[in-house]
């Protein structure tokens, strides 16, 4: 795995994490920023809690997670597998916050992008942390919701030489 | 360095890479769409040139671009810090190519996502090739061009895993 570091940090942010707001723009605006953070976090409530269909669903069929070290998971059938080897992770726990949130005017299409704190455990047992950023694309739909075109994430944590 | 993997596909990929077009929604659209691929590929353009002060400028003031491995880079002060950085990696050469483009509505924010290719020299003067995938987040501006919000990018290369 890509993620490096010892500092098990996890909890305490998973807790506490400040999220500063948007400089809103106009009611509508800040309207729907508030939005889009809201279903940011619900998609995070139930990843957290690993449920694979409502964390699938909330993702278009025409839409992509990229998660690092893989290959481009687009529609509801690759993201499923892509979450499902997630979910599979040996204590795998997980939080973001959106620090950003955004909306086009025509309340459309917006985005959040924030921070992550993962840790799980290795093969050997031992407890590996990572922390990073992401961009979550979202796009609205006819009943109002928001649902996630894309999602990319990486690590914050510098990768160690390689030992040869 | 977080890439691996051998096979020298980036001068071919460079040349002859395929952007199939999203599907329109309207001529609007379109035209949005066709802009927002036109900015993507101006943006590598002065990018593979290594002109730092032009690659800075496509992006917003209030703009992040947040590579692997490396913390959150926000405004041109920092952005210009990171390309510096990039540029400076002996023998790099980067594409990328746009496989999908949408802009909203109102047409004040948009998306380019698609694919790179990158390669260098490592520090014993090997080539190293990396390929992955990245989502730009665009804001149309008063003259009409469009700059960066938000660039993330990460690796399709699997890691290995540590030698220990």
């Amino acid at each position: 795995m890509l993620v490096r570091g010892a500092v098990l940090l996890v909890l305490g942010l998973w807790l506490s994490n400040p999220s500063p707001a948007a400089e809103p723009k106009s009611a509508d605006a800040s309207s729907a920023a508030a939005a889009l953070r809201a279903a940011d976090q619900e998609w995070l409530r139930v990843f957290a809690a690993k449920d694979l269909e409502r964390s699938v669903a909330m993702c278009l069929e025409s839409g992509s997670v990229l998660a690092p070290n893989a290959p481009r998971a687009t529609g509801q059938q690759a993201i499923r597998a892509l979450f499902a080897g997630f979910f599979a992770i040996p204590d795998l726990t997980l939080a973001w916050h959106p620090s950003d949130a955004r909306a086009a005017k025509s309340g459309d299409l917006g985005y959040t992008t924030g921070d992550y704190q993962m840790s799980f455990k290795d093969p050997s047992g031992k407890t590996v942390s990572d922390r990073g950023k992401y961009v979550t694309v979202w796009e609205k739909q006819r009943d109002g919701s928001w649902r996630v075109q894309l999602d990319i994430f990486n690590s914050d944590v510098p990768v160690e030489p390689p030992s040869q």
